[in-house]
């Protein structure tokens, strides 16, 4: 599998990969990774791929020439590459959607900055348009980074642990339990004791336990997700 | 203002403060940084942080001792820290949120790794706990990065122009209309024009035609945030 970035700074992204256990699964040859930089396809002299809105508006937009040289080449070039835009204005990135993308070949997101990207390379290019939640950010690097890393997490070898994958948030749509680690008591000024349930080994009530815990946490939290999950029943 | 960041894997963090916009803000001495390395606050030999989940469950889960030696120490010996904790069970962060933790002091990220953290550190010490979305990722940093960058943005100075704030996705629970930059008319296979009352100058009519293009965005991409909107209304 490959990721590409297209984003003026790639700096900003590179390091992630250098590290921890998305480091590991690189070296290991479970995924490639591609940079490229819009401002390497700029016709201009100054390498310039910034321009005011037409018809007014605060702020600089990503120009269409120098991403649409960018992607284009990417199209010419690569094998089936599926274009993902990151913007504030795409559809809710979930869980559902990084283990379907885990089957790609090769997904290139292409990461906004200032105030965004000439909505007609979105057009052009976008097999799917994403965001990862109600809120702005200064560029699309870090949405980015966070798709690659849910998706990668689905990738066969990544985790060392696959069972990992089983017991999770969101399956079933509902957050997962509390979970505890040793020591079964941990006394500061006062004691903060493990439920004493989970002590015991009867296996069917602790799965209880958890159970009844992921309902609460989801319904304090998330009460549209609980929601979700009664219709479901 | 303050961040600080307690993540096992400070090299994933750091990285990001070094180019681009926050980079620049930085400079400015417009906010500060601090990395705690847990693996620093352990009490074993081995630097140990992680164990098995009491009461089973696969994969390996951050302990309490050395999580609650680092924040004690934050409480301790920093001003005013509000602590936030990173995971996918918690409230969903927004541009809301945003806005008001940018009058903070001093922001703690906490950043799980592994199969999350002992719940007995959450309930000590978090004074709020967030999610970006729904799915899981390798850790806490991409989370605790973006809310960073969103906060930010929000900050007085970080932006070269702070009109920016104003005008964009989430404001009045509407996604931003799209945005074009110059060539008016770009021309590969085929033409592809800016939409032409843009080029028209009458700037009633084309905030007309924005707000027209931001109701249609919404409700094909986010008809829950556009239901939010007309509820309002």
């Amino acid at each position: 599998m490959k990721f590409s970035f297209v984003s003026l700074f790639p700096n900003l992204i590179q390091f992630y990969f250098e590290d921890s256990i998305l480091a590991r699964a690189r070296k290991k040859n479970l995924f490639k990774l591609a940079f490229f930089n819009p401002r390497d396809f700029t016709a201009n002299s100054h390498c310039k791929v910034d321009d005011y809105k037409i018809g007014g508006g605060s702020g600089l937009l990503m120009q269409v020439e120098p991403l649409y040289n960018t992607l284009n080449f990417i199209q010419c070039n690569e094998h089936n590459p599926h274009f993902i835009f990151l913007t504030p204005n795409g559809k809710l990135f979930n869980q559902k959607d990084a283990k379907r993308l885990s089957k790609k070949d090769h997904i290139v997101f292409v990461c906004g900055r200032y105030e965004g990207i000439d909505e007609r390379v979105v057009e052009i290019f976008a097999n799917e348009v994403f965001s990862i939640g109600d809120f702005v950010l200064t560029g699309g690097e870090l949405p980015a980074l966070t798709l690659c890393d849910a998706i990668l997490r689905n990738v066969d070898g990544v985790l060392g642990n696959a069972d990992s994958l089983k017991e999770e948030s969101f399956e079933d749509d509902l957050l997962e339990a509390p979970s505890f680690s040793k020591p079964f008591i941990f006394e500061k000024k006062i004691k903060y004791y493990t439920p004493s349930e989970f002590l015991k080994g009867n296996h069917a009530k602790i799965a209880g336990l958890k159970t009844t815990l992921a309902f609460c946490k989801t319904k304090f939290f998330r009460p549209d997700l609980f929601l979700e999950h009664e219709r479901k029943k």
